[in-house]
């Protein structure tokens, strides 16, 4: 039986309340997170969203009627308590805000009993995700899961009105609309009105965005769901949230200026930590370079060294194969990591070919500054000597390499040195490291459409010094894009656009499509692009990875109130679900008979199978 | 030819140059409004999201080469200008922020030309709405627009910020998600991972909302997207925008105080006007009676009058037989309308028809006293007399009565008042009225359903001292529910909901449902609250409409940036539209034979064919 709480009003949060209020009448409400009765006295913790606060009843304080009552508490019952506040006659809990004080109550509530919860509502739970997730309203309980959130709500508020200081205007975007140029697959809506058609859900505001540039409103931003319908990883989710912005009248540097004072403004205001601005920046191919990553985790070095020019002469097929096949031959020095059992380097060999490598070599330096390695029969002295020294080889150090195309060495070495740095133990947990990467290349080709595809999208502007290439050398022209990096991970990202209609075709020329074709894909955009179009450029984050990393959590979904898990469903709710026919036939739309055979195979299956 | 910015930086924003620059060299960016030529000088009025600023080209300031290039810049060119800010020559243009300045310009880039627009970039359009629309990107151009997107910002920008000062979170809930109670038609996504399954769009996050205070989030905040597959009218869109609330532990008082203070703090800072709080509060019951709506207009009188007493002993067997039926009579006062010709009472009559009167009875009150009726003979002239005295009627009035069920009675009569107010004036666009609505009745009898359904939603609290009739005489009791009212627009509503769960089976009870049926429908709400639940309650705003109704506009496409129109469709996009079989079949369905066949005939039909 539940009581109301007609009568009552909530003076405080439970650890709004401090020794300052001491003599004071207080009435409190939340959620019983223990309760005993110890000599005779009952001891309540109660919770809220702010915290704990212990309050006690006394029969000789709060009458047996509320005596008796308060001994029905049990946890997560919801109660609501008058009392008064006092200096803790117990030891003093140092752990908690409200330690030094208690409530004796004087009058009780029960406003909600409650059943005995599944799993316990405590911080680092050690329940199963998937039970967590089934009941998500119990697991978002947690404190730490409460503490996401509301970073994650602070982060919107602080960035909203940052945004909106500096001119910076909300406007919502269509969700129910057309395809955009993203790329990755639409979640479609069928239609109603017009059967046999279809809406799509935005993978980005990018179109709508850069329309409103086009109309004149200068400086735009909003937190927008988008939504990807592609196979999951433990940082995607089929809806997820981008903070836009797009900016009229600028160029790289204005985008970057307001971008880092943003995040300045963030990390000061919920981590209290000063992002030194301006953030460093650097380019692409030094990024690829050093890093094998257009990503880097600058934490910790590690870095990559192109060996190709010292092992060119060499007897060894693996590197000199690389080499006459265009590739490069590079290396990281695992410093210190020369004692390394062999079956751990086995197990490294391992780890880089699961990122495309046909194998690792490595020399072990002893202590002694002899060698141990996998083709120092291939090597004379001399070039094992130049090799070591090319790559700082010192007594102790274990060097790795890899020979192959460039672009599969950055791969596995930029997987490697991560992989290594974590089990090095080089990676800081509580340091944030910003980097801009720029300069991207505008193209990249595509052995499997045989042609070049936009690195970021078609509307993203070449650099202007590189524009003399485009016919001749594509692949060689840089674009104005940038990316903001954390960590190694790319927390955001954009581009200056195309304004320029004779820039904007070579672009489609170079991806290949003819006027006819590009019109299909992006009518409206090039439409809007003939009456006037400003300079134009912008930027996305990532909202959920931004907050994750901030909140030192490692997955997405530890920062989204209700996520879906790897199969895209919503194990609370149990969607997607089936629907009836009738709703099915008002939309022109059914189950093909290969889904519906589908669906009666599972749905005869025994329940019990995996 | 487009030119690029590199290098240059805009110093201002038109309307930011001011006298206060006299003398300094600035850099404006922005469209070419209009440009002319006159006596040698080259007069550009350039505009941006602030405004309009002249600039003037004089080829002994800027060489031959610029002024040429000026002598090219047609409407909607988008220009860079440098320049020096000057006492306007000409005559000061009192209708502009800079009308007493102009910028000398120094050099000058066409950034991008344009085509001539299809319809002039100017406010208060006449364009017809459908072309606007297919052209938004340059609808959107118009002054009046960016006012109503400026505005909307600002107060999504507001109201966060005091719920964020208010202690509310700002949590996203799923768009992806299952059908929510609201009763409406839902959007669907089939899935692609489970094929033969789909996720409903929501119509509103109100059970995650719910679940949250379940979770302990104590305060939530959010402005979301919200769904509805409904045939559309002027103030609706498929897709809107909701600015949704949930309070803990809190009774009707404490939400109507909140929203009362923000309601009070955007009005101030965007329309620089006072509320005067507490707003005014009025059961429904008095609503309907003195309005015959739940929404009433206040800025106007002619209030409802129940005359049933009145008339219960006439002949008349229009009013005798509806009240036989359990039905009233109730008349409105048109006052100093009693010169009204014939024709246009007519009009009033089939107007009322069209709100299911069967008709109309009137008295005009001729200057001597003497009266003109509808239905004089069946009356004695006592009861006349009796009549007119009971409405307040004198010389020059005139006397609409309605008879018949009195939910119908309300409903011509309450629209018959506001079209009344419209015809005679009363309705001042310059004044806002609120009023709280409270009181509602729990349940509505459905003669569709056979069944009562519920008011507002199933999980809305009665009123403590109506707990009592729930068995005996459920249409009597209340419940906790309230709308706020302005102007005749509901622009929100909400209630406190019920947390006891005898209460909630009670409610289902009254509604028909099995506890088995119950749970089918609101199975994941009903779990949570069995691990204490606390008491709760909510609003939620239609921000279109408000948005709408601060802006004087008549229509919420006129706040939209990109809306849709009555079918659904987008203008501009296309959307929808069709898609790929392939894409359609790995979603594991397809369009019908039905639908099949309409397409086809659509698509065979003549083009210019309505």
């Amino acid at each position: 039986m539940a009581e109301s709480m007609q009568g009552l009003k909530r003076s405080h949060r439970c650890t709004e309340v401090s020794s300052a209020n001491i003599g004071e009448k207080v009435t409190v409400m939340g959620w019983v997170q223990k309760s005993r009765n110890k000599g005779g006295i009952i001891f309540v913790d109660l919770r809220d969203r702010s915290g704990i606060l212990q309050v006690i009843f006394e029969e000789s304080q709060c009458g047996a009627e509320c005596f008796e009552k308060a001994g029905k508490l049990r946890s997560e019952f919801v109660a609501a308590i008058e009392g008064t506040v006092c200096k803790r006659a117990g030891a003093v809990n140092e752990n908690l805000a409200t330690g030094d004080i208690e409530v004796v109550a004087s009058s009780l509530r029960i406003l909600s009993e409650a059943e005995t919860p599944p799993f316990p509502i405590e911080e680092n739970s050690k329940t199963k995700e998937e039970i967590r997730l089934k009941y998500r309203y119990l697991d978002l309980r947690r404190p730490d899961l409460q503490r996401n959130l509301i970073m994650k709500s602070k982060v919107a508020t602080i960035a909203r009105q940052f945004m909106a200081d500096e001119g910076f205007l909300e406007i919502e975007t269509p969700m129910l609309t057309k395809s955009t140029p993203e790329g990755a697959r639409d979640y479609l809506v069928p239609s109603r009105v017009h059967p046999g058609t279809f809406y799509a859900l935005p993978q980005s505001p990018q179109l709508f965005k850069q329309l409103l540039m086009c109309s004149g409103y200068d400086r735009y931003f909003q937190i927008a769901r988008c939504f990807r319908d592609e196979d999951l990883r433990a940082d995607r989710q089929p809806e997820f949230t981008q903070m836009d912005m797009e900016l009229s009248f600028v160029d790289v540097d204005d985008v970057i200026d307001v971008n880092e004072r943003l995040l300045a403004k963030l990390f000061k205001e919920i981590l209290d930590l000063d992002i030194q601005l301006p953030i460093q920046r650097m380019t692409w191919q030094e990024a690829m370079d050093r890093f094998g990553s257009d990503k880097p985790d600058l934490r910790f070095g590690l870095e990559l060294k192109d060996v190709s020019d010292v092992v060119k002469d060499c007897e060894f097929g693996v590197f000199t194969g690389a080499l006459a096949n265009g590739g490069t031959v590079r290396g990281i020095n695992a410093e210190g990591q020369g004692s390394m059992p062999r079956k751990k380097i086995d197990a490294l060999i391992e780890y880089a070919k699961t990122y495309g490598a046909k194998g690792l070599a490595y020399i072990v330096i002893n202590e002694d500054g002899s060698y141990k390695s996998s083709f120092a029969k291939f090597m004379t002295e001399e070039q094992m000597n130049a090799l070591v020294a090319a790559m700082d080889g010192k007594p102790g150090d274990l060097l790795l390499f890899a020979a192959d195309k460039t672009k599969i060495v950055w791969t596995v070495l930029g997987a490697l040195r991560c992989h290594l740095a974590e089990l090095m133990g080089l990676v800081d947990k509580n340091v944030y490291r910003f980097v801009w990467i720029t300069e991207f290349p505008l193209l990249e080709w595509s052995d499997e459409e045989n042609r070049f595809t936009a690195m970021h999208h078609p509307f993203t502007m070449p650099m202007e010094e590189d524009l003399q290439y485009i016919d001749s050398d594509p692949g060689r022209v840089r674009a104005k894009a940038y990316d903001i990096v954390l960590n190694g991970n790319e927390i955001g990202g954009g581009s200056v656009r195309i304004h320029q209609d004779d820039i904007q075709e070579k672009m489609f020329e170079c991806l290949g499509f003819t006027k006819a074709e590009a019109h299909e894909r992006f009518g409206f955009l090039l439409d809007a692009f003939k009456y006037g179009v400003p300079p134009h450029a912008g930027l996305a984050y990532g909202l959920d990875r931004l907050v994750m990393l901030m909140a030192k959590q490692d997955s997405i979904r530890d920062v989204i109130a209700f996520p879906k898990v790897k199969d895209a469903s919503c194990l609370m709710t149990n969607a997607p679900d089936y629907v009836d026919d009738k709703q099915l036939a008002e939309l022109g739309i059914e189950v093909t008979p290969e889904a519906e055979a589908e669906i009666e195979a599972e749905k005869s299956a025994p329940a019990d199978a995996e």
